[in-house]
C-alpha cells in the first residue's frame, strides 16, 4: 500500500458504517443499529486491500438485491452454440438461451418440439448437436435496437437462428446449404428488412465438390440476405436472396444507417486466394493471407439487389435465389474497395456517414466516407476490376480520414459523445478516439488480447455512451486457477468516467462470446407465463395435444400409448403410467400453473427425456420403449417443499 | 430515502474520490489524480441508491481485476448434469465442468474420448445426454476436504462420476444398474474410503420389472458404497458394495466423522410406502408419503458392512455385491430410528457428535447424539422393527436435544463457533441456532425459497465460518425478468457479521444447484498445461496416437483415413485432408504448444466435429465421411490475431 494510500484510508476510519438504516428486506426483528453489517469503509478497504478506484468500481457495479441491471448484454456464446444475457453493471449472467446446442435443464432437445426444432438444422441426415455462434443481432426499428428478436449466427455450419424476447426463447434455425460456413451473421438492416449472413471460408457453392485446386475458378462466397417476416417473427427462407462474391474470405459486415440505408458493408481478407496446404509444401493460410498490403471492403446496395431479384435475374442454387457475380456488376450492385491488410471489423458511424474498417496487421482506423463512396459509384469511377469482374473504386478518394490508432486493430464501437473505440488485440488495449478529428485521446488496457467490444446501444444510430465491454480471448492470471481450460475475460468499462475506468472482470466459462449486443433493460418487456395454458413456443400457439385439468387420459391408439398429462405443485396426472415392452410412448403434457416462476419439470429415468415446463406450457415427448422394467418419472425443478414428491413411475412389461 | 440516509449521504459527500491513487494496471499515460473515476462515495451512493448495507457488501465481495477469490465453491448443476465452480467472495462462475452432458465449448462429446467416457454412462443401448446432478462431495483426508477430487451423482439415472481437480476434467462415469435412480448422492468418507449413493425412489433392484401393486414385495431401495482408488484416482466398481434398504424412499446422507468416523446415516421419506395414482383412485404422492409422524433414519455401520462383504456374505446383483435385508439386520449392520416427518437433510457435526435431521413437515431440527445411538445399538435396545425387520431403536432415548427452528426446515451447515445453520424452505429463511444449547439465535431472509445451504468448509472436521451460500429455488422479482424461466438465486452471506448479512444475490441461469461444497481455494493447485505433450486427459497418459511436430502424416490404412495433425498458432498440420465419400477418418490431433491458456478448438463444418484441447492436450476424432463436398476445418477458440486465418478444408471427393 503507498504512503498517500494509507493516508487517505486513516482519513476515511472516521466514517465507521456500523450505525446504520436498515434495509426493508432485513429481518425486522434484527438491531437495526447493525444491518449494515460490520465493518466502516476503511476497515474494508484495509482488510481486503481495496484500493480506492476499487471502491468506486465496486459501486459503480454493485447492484443490491431485488434491484435490476440497466442493460441487458446479448452475447454469443461462440462454440457452445448458446447465446449469453448479461445484466449490467453488474456482468451478473442472466440467461443462457439455448439455440443450436441441446440444453437439458431447458429441457432443449429432449423432448418433441426442440428436437424438431433442432432437428430441422441437421444436414442431409447429419446431426449437428453444437454451433459456433459469432454475431448476435437486436432486430431494429429506424436503425435503433427495439427489444423485439435477436439473430444469431452459426459460423461452423452456416446456420442463422431466431429468438424471440418475449419469452427468451429460440423459434427458428434456417441453413441455406448454400454456403459451407460464416462468420459476420447476424447483422440487420435498420428495419430489419433483412438479415446479413456472409460466408466466411468460400467453397463450391451449394454443397458440389471440387478439388482445391479449382480454389480460383469453382470456390465462392455468398452474401445472404435473409428476409424476416416481422409479424410472424420468423425469417421466411423463400422471399430471401444471396449475392454471390469472389473466393476471398468475407467477414464482418454491418448495414448503413440513415443516409447509408439500402447498403451494406462486408469486409474480406485472404484476396491472395490462398489455401494453405502445410503438409503439401504450401505456406500455412496465415502466411498466405497475409500478403497483400490491402484487401478489398465489399459495398452491396440491397435495395438494388432486392429489384433484380424480383425482376427475375437470380439462379436458384440449393433452393436459394442468386445473384451470380455478372449480374451483380452488371446491376450495379456490388462494388470494392480496398481496405488496409486482414481487416476486421466494419462499422457504420451512428449517424450512418462513416464506414470505419481496422486491418488487422494494419495500425489504423481507415474512415470511408460513405458520401464519398456513392458519388464515386454514381459516377462509375473505377480503378479497374478484380479478377471476378468486381469494380473497384479508389482508396483515396473514397476515405475521409486515418486514425493511428496501434497494434492489431479488430472492432469499432461508438457512444453519443462523437467517440469511436477501437479494439486493439496485439496491444491488449482499447484506443478511445476522435471520430471527426481520427485522433485517439486515450487508451485503456485489456485482460488481455481483446476481440470484439460491445458499447451500450453501441450499433444504432443513437448509442448511449456510459458502458463498454472489452470481450478478452485469454484471461490468463485474473482468476483462480481452474485447470488448464481457462475462461474469458469479460471487462466492463465505465465511458462517463475521465480517463475510462475499467470496472469489473466477468470470467466466462460457459463458450467464447465473439460479439454482443447492449440493450437499456427497459426496451424489453418479456412475459413471465404463458397464455393461454397449453402453449407451445416452438409453434407459437396453444397445443393440439394441450390438457387441461379433469381432461388427463391415457389412450392407446394404433401409433402407441399417448398419455395426456397435467402438472400442478406437487403431483402429476397421471403419476403411473403403465406399457409394454416395445410400445412406442407419447406424453402430452401440460403445466396448468399460471403462477410467475412455477416452472416444473419432467423427467423420466433411463430413457433420456427432460422438459422443462414454463407455467402454461405444454411440451409433447415421444419414445420407445425398449426395455421392461420400472422407470423413476419425477419433476426435476425443486417447485415447492413437496417437490421430491412430485414422482411417479413409468412400468413397462415385458412382452 | 429515508432522512436519516440522506443526512447520511450528505456527510459523506465531504469525501471524494476523485484524486486518488492510480492502479498498477491503469494505462501509465493515463493522468493519476483521475484514475479511481470521477465520483465520490455519497455521490455514487446517491446516484445508484445505495444504502449503507449495500455499500459495506458491495466491499466485501468486489473483488479487483487479477485478485483471485479465497473460496471456490463446486454446485451441483441440477437437470443440467454439469458441475459449477464459483468463487467467493465475488459470486462469479469461475468454469462449468461438463459431467454428464455434452459441451461443445469443451468438445465434450464432440470427439473420440468423451464420447467413450460419455457413451460409459449410457444403459442397455440408450444413450443418456443428460443428468440430474445433485450432490457434489470433495474428496477428504481426515474429515478435511483435501482439494484432490470431486464427486458428483445423477439422480435421474443413478450414476456417479468423478472429477479429478488437477485440471477439472471427469475422468469416470459409474452406474451400478442396481438402482434406477439415487438422490443423497455423493457422499464421502473422511478418508474417502467410499463415495456413498443411497437410492431415491425404490424399483426392483437390478432393473427387473414388478407390476406397482408388489410395492412392498418387490421394491426395494439400495445404499451403494463405492470404493474408492485415490491412486487411480477412480471408482473401483468390483471393491464396492451396497446394502438393500426398505422402499421407502431414501433421501440425503452424511458420513459419520471422527467418533462417528465408520458409520453412515441416511434419511428415508414416505415410509407409508405410498406409491401414487392420481389416474388410479389413490392420492398423489405428495399426500399418500406425509401420512405418518415419523420416517426412519438408517445408521449403518459400514465397517461391519465392508467385513461381512469381505467374508463372501454378499448376493450380487446387475454385478453388484449386495448385502440383503436380512443379513444387513443379522449382522448389526443396520438400524432404523424414527425421525421427524419426511426428513430432508442429516447433517453431522464437525465433532462427530451430533446427527442433525430435518424433517420438512416438522418445525424442528433433530439432535440425534452418537454416542447415544451407539449405546442403544449395543444395548440392542429395539422398540420393535419395521416391516422388513429392521430393529428401531427408541426415538426420545437417541435424541439429545431438538431446537424449534421454523417451518420447512431442510438442511443444515455449521461453522467455527459452535453454530449451526439451517434452511426453512416454506420460511424463506436461514435459522443460525446454537448447537450446544439447540437455541434460535436469529435468522436472514432468503430470496426465495432456500433450498440447500452452503457454508465455508461446512462439511469438514474444522469449518471456516465466514460465508454461507443460499441456495434458493425461485428468483421471482429479484433479477430484470427474461422471459417465463427464471434463473434460480444463490444468495452470499456474511457469517462474520452481527447479525448475518446478505451480500450479494447471484443468478443462475445454467441449471438448479441442489447443493455445494466450499473450500479455501488454497488448497487447490490445478495444473496449467498438459505434460507430455499429446496427453489425453480421460485416460491420463500419453496418447497412444500423439503427434510430434514434423511427424505429421495422412495414412491410407484398412481401418481408413488416419490423420496425424497438430496445431499451434496459427496453422494446423496438415491443413488439407482429402479422402473419398465413405471413407472412415480418424484424425489424431495434438496441441503442441505448452504456453498457458493457448488453447485451440479443431471443428469441421457439417460433420458435427468439435474438440478442445488445451496447450499439450491430444484428441482423436473419428467420423464418416459420409457426403461428397468440401467442408472448412478450423479453430474454435480465439487464440491468436491471425486465428481466424487458422483454418484448412477437409476435401470429400465423391465416390
Amino acid at each position: 500500500m503507498t504512503k498517500r494510500n494509507a493516508l487517505r484510508i486513516a482519513a476515511f476510519s472516521a466514517l465507521a458504517l456500523a450505525a446504520c438504516s436498515p434495509r426493508a428486506e432485513q429481518e425486522p426483528s434484527a438491531p437495526a443499529a447493525a444491518a449494515g453489517g460490520n465493518g466502516s469503509v476503511a476497515a474494508l478497504m484495509q482488510a481486503r486491500k481495496l484500493a480506492e478506484p476499487d471502491v468506486t468500481a465496486a459501486l459503480k457495479t454493485y447492484t443490491p438485491t431485488g434491484v435490476h441491471d440497466e442493460y441487458l448484454m446479448f452475447a454469443s456464446g461462440g462454440h457452445s452454440g448458446q447465446v449469453l444475457v448479461v445484466g449490467l453493471p453488474s456482468m451478473r449472467l442472466l440467461k443462457v438461451i439455448a439455440v443450436f446446442t441441446p440444453e437439458p435443464w431447458q429441457g432443449y432437445g429432449y423432448g418433441d418440439q426442440t428436437n424438431a426444432l433442432l432437428a430441422s438444422g441437421n444436414r442431409d441426415g447429419q446431426e449437428l448437436a453444437w454451433a459456433d455462434t459469432h454475431h448476435p443481432a437486436l432486430s431494429e426499428t429506424n436503425g435503433d435496437y427495439d427489444g423485439k428478436f435477436l439473430f444469431i449466427g452459426d459460423k461452423a455450419n452456416g446456420r442463422l437462428a431466431v429468438i424471440d424476447l418475449r419469452d427468451f426463447v429460440t423459434k427458428q434455425i434456417v441453413a441455406s446449404h448454400l454456403i459451407e460456413s460464416d462468420h459476420g451473421a447476424a447483422f440487420a438492416t435498420p428495419n430489419t428488412e433483412y438479415v446479413i449472413e456472409p460466408t466466411q471460408y468460400p467453397a463450391p457453392l451449394g454443397g458440389e465438390f471440387a478439388p482445391i485446386e479449382q480454389y480460383d475458378e469453382k470456390y465462392r462466397g455468398a452474401v445472404l440476405f435473409w428476409k424476416f417476416d416481422r409479424a410472424k417473427g420468423r425469417l421466411d427462407p423463400a422471399a430471401s436472396f444471396a449475392i454471390e462474391v469472389p473466393p476471398y474470405m468475407q467477414d464482418l459486415a454491418d448495414a448503413g444507417k440513415l443516409v447509408s440505408d439500402g447498403f451494406a458493408f462486408v469486409n474480406s481478407f485472404n484476396t491472395e486466394r490462398s489455401y494453405g496446404g502445410t503438409l503439401e509444401g504450401r505456406p500455412p493460410l496465415e502466411s498466405g493471407a497475409s500478403q497483400n498490403d490491402t484487401d478489398y471492403l465489399h459495398v452491396i446496395d440491397w435495395r438494388k439487389a432486392e429489384a433484380a431479384v424480383a425482376a427475375g435475374k437470380a439462379e436458384t442454387i440449393a433452393g436459394v435465389r442468386v445473384l451470380r457475380l455478372p449480374t451483380a456488376v452488371a446491376e450495379g450492385i456490388l462494388h470494392f474497395i480496398p481496405e488496409p491488410k486482414s481487416p476486421h471489423g466494419v462499422d457504420v458511424s451512428p449517424d450512418g456517414r462513416d464506414i470505419v474498417v481496422s486491418g488487422k496487421l494494419d495500425t489504423h482506423a481507415t474512415i470511408y466516407s460513405f458520401e464519398k463512396v456513392k458519388a464515386l459509384i454514381d459516377q462509375k469511377k473505377y480503378i479497374g476490376s478484380d479478377p471476378y469482374g468486381v469494380p473497384i473504386l479508389p482508396f483515396e478518394e473514397a476515405i475521409r480520414a486515418q486514425a493511428e490508432i496501434g497494434l492489431g486493430p479488430l472492432h469499432t464501437q461508438f457512444d453519443d459523445q462523437g467517440n469511436a473505440y477501437t479494439s486493439l488485440f496485439l496491444e491488449s488495449k482499447v484506443a478511445k478516439w476522435n471520430l471527426a478529428e481520427a485522433r485517439v485521446i486515450e487508451k485503456i488496457p485489456a485482460h488481455y488480447n481483446v476481440g470484439h467490444i460491445a458499447a451500450a446501444e453501441g450499433d444504432t444510430v443513437s448509442p448511449d455512451g456510459r458502458f463498454l465491454v472489452m470481450i478478452n480471448k485469454w484471461a490468463l492470471d485474473r482468476f483462480h486457477a481452474v485447470g488448464p481450460l481457462l475462461p474469458q475475460n469479460m471487462q466492463l468499462v465505465d465511458l462517463s468516467a475521465n480517463p475510462m475506468q475499467l470496472l469489473y472482470d466477468m470470467p466466462v466459462p460457459i463458450g467464447e462470446p465473439h460479439y454482443a449486443q447492449i440493450i437499456k433493460a427497459d426496451k424489453l418487456a418479456p412475459i413471465d407465463v404463458y397464455t393461454p395454458v397449453g402453449y407451445d413456443p416452438i409453434a407459437d400457439a396453444r397445443a393440439a395435444d394441450a390438457v387441461e385439468a379433469t381432461q388427463e387420459r391415457i389412450e392407446r391408439r394404433p401409433d402407441g400409448v399417448h398419455v395426456y398429462m397435467t402438472a400442478v405443485r406437487s403431483h402429476f396426472t397421471p403419476d403411473i403410467v403403465r406399457v409394454k415392452e416395445g410400445d412406442t410412448v407419447h406424453i402430452h403434457l401440460t403445466n396448468v400453473e399460471q403462477a410467475k416462476d412455477a416452472t416444473h419439470g419432467f423427467a423420466i429415468g433411463s430413457h433420456n427425456v427432460n422438459v422443462s415446463i414454463e407455467p402454461g406450457e405444454h411440451a409433447d415427448i415421444s419414445f420407445r420403449a425398449q426395455r421392461s422394467g420400472v422407470f423413476p418419472m419425477y419433476c426435476t425443478e425443486f417447485c415447492s417443499a413437496l417437490h421430491l414428491e412430485m414422482a411417479g413411475y413409468l412400468l413397462v412389461e415385458p412382452d
